[in-house]
């Protein structure tokens, strides 16, 4: 799948001249490689199959120009129409994206079961915070139970709220498990890393959550997915360099 | 204007009756009548013109039935559908019901107008945390600056980003105007209480804030925000004692 262009060029930073604007016609996403955020916006050009040029983003480095494209230098960011326009954020660009081209759209038409699935995500999210306590806990060990527990609580009510093959209701992924997607995967690198983590590195997330389980396993071998993601082996290896504090965003390249 | 039935009726606490599901074709919208979040849904439902039932919730003796409409037991919450359907979470509730009745759409329908609107709502945002902040800042001498300064810095932006008339970009109001209309009517209210606060409660938020100080004037004056509002002296009133620790939800009734 060659639909997204550049996932794995090198970041830009201070100093380096800013692209030209993106062509007539295609899309560009900034991104950072191991950004759960970025990616979220990389599934959806891939699901769609839109053909976008990836710009990689040096996060603690970022060029100055960068600021126009995102006012807070955050990823993602979305541009196209010659560089006249810009779109942030990782739960609004999705939706954008199937305003603008329904043919391939993601996000159910229905008024009640789109709101339900935007009410779904929003349910979920406290995965990602989940993970960012856990991942502060490597270095603190005080804190590490009470971490860990709130990841486990986390899963149990994403393991809850999975009431169908997918979270789309449906035996098909839809709009929740593209954006989820990525913040469990981070978890699970994490479960490579951190000694005593509550959740399974072989079997992830483990026995205590069958359905997630099951889940997880369809979801990274779906080849959108697969072509949005970096191998577990440069994810672990960059979560490794980052909670150090020491991050390298070409992490493998 | 009577769309909204029941605005000022008492609050329904622990140990009442769970009302009826609404009628085929109502629809309903759990509220506090000073809750800036929920107002926003009665602004959308007065504006669009829904006969919308006002139910509102006492938000620390809250009704053990309410956690069936809104499973954190927060408001707002609008129920239809007979009580089959229910939809939470401010920003939210009011793209619903455009997706509903979008022959009284607010929200453009291009969807690079409809994104910027809600990016644009978002970046607005910190005026929400700034009040809290100021709120807090009451009873806390040490943090008074500090969090003051936290206010001026929230509606400079706000100043900044009124680009036309209205937040919508022109001289009709829209989206962005409905949904952050409350949070400003909040800190209008607070510079009635807190001495030294750094907006004007005159001609709010004062002289600093041309454009602000115009819009808010014509936000406030308008038949569908007024439908929606408390009364000023009802508003101090109740964050009197909402600083004090004991708010009176039913204040003024």
């Amino acid at each position: 799948m060659t639909v997204l262009a550049g996932v794995n060029s090198k970041v830009l930073k201070n100093g380096d001249a800013a692209p030209a604007p993106p062509s007539p016609g295609t899309f560009r996403i900034y991104n950072m490689r191991f950004c759960p955020w970025a990616q979220r916006a990389l599934i959806y050009a891939a699901v769609k199959q839109i053909p976008s040029e990836v710009i990689n983003i040096h996060l603690k480095e970022k060029p100055e120009w960068y600021f126009s494209k995102h006012y807070k230098g955050q990823v993602p960011a979305l541009e196209h129409d010659e560089g006249k326009k810009h779109v942030i954020e990782s739960a609004v660009i999705p939706e954008y994206l199937d305003d603008l081209f329904p043919e391939t759209r993601i996000l159910p038409t229905d008024p009640y079961e789109k709101v339900q699935q935007k009410l779904l995500l929003d349910r979920l999210s406290a995965v990602a915070p989940a993970f960012y306590g856990a991942a502060q806990a490597a270095n603190n060990p005080e804190i590490r139970d009470e971490k860990f527990a709130e990841v486990v609580k986390a899963f149990e009510n994403a393991e809850k709220l999975l009431t169908a093959e997918f979270y789309s209701g449906t035996s098909k992924p839809g709009f929740v498990d593209y954006l989820i997607f990525p913040n469990i995967q981070r978890a699970f690198w994490l479960s490579h890393i951190l000694k005593d983590f509550p959740l399974s590195s072989t079997s992830f997330p483990g026995p205590n959550y069958p359905k997630l389980t099951k889940w997880y396993k369809s979801l990274e071998s779906l080849p959108e997915v697969a072509a949005a993601s970096q191998s577990t082996e440069a994810g672990v290896g960059f979560f490794n360099d980052y909670l150090k504090g020491t991050p390298n965003y070409d992490y493998g390249l």
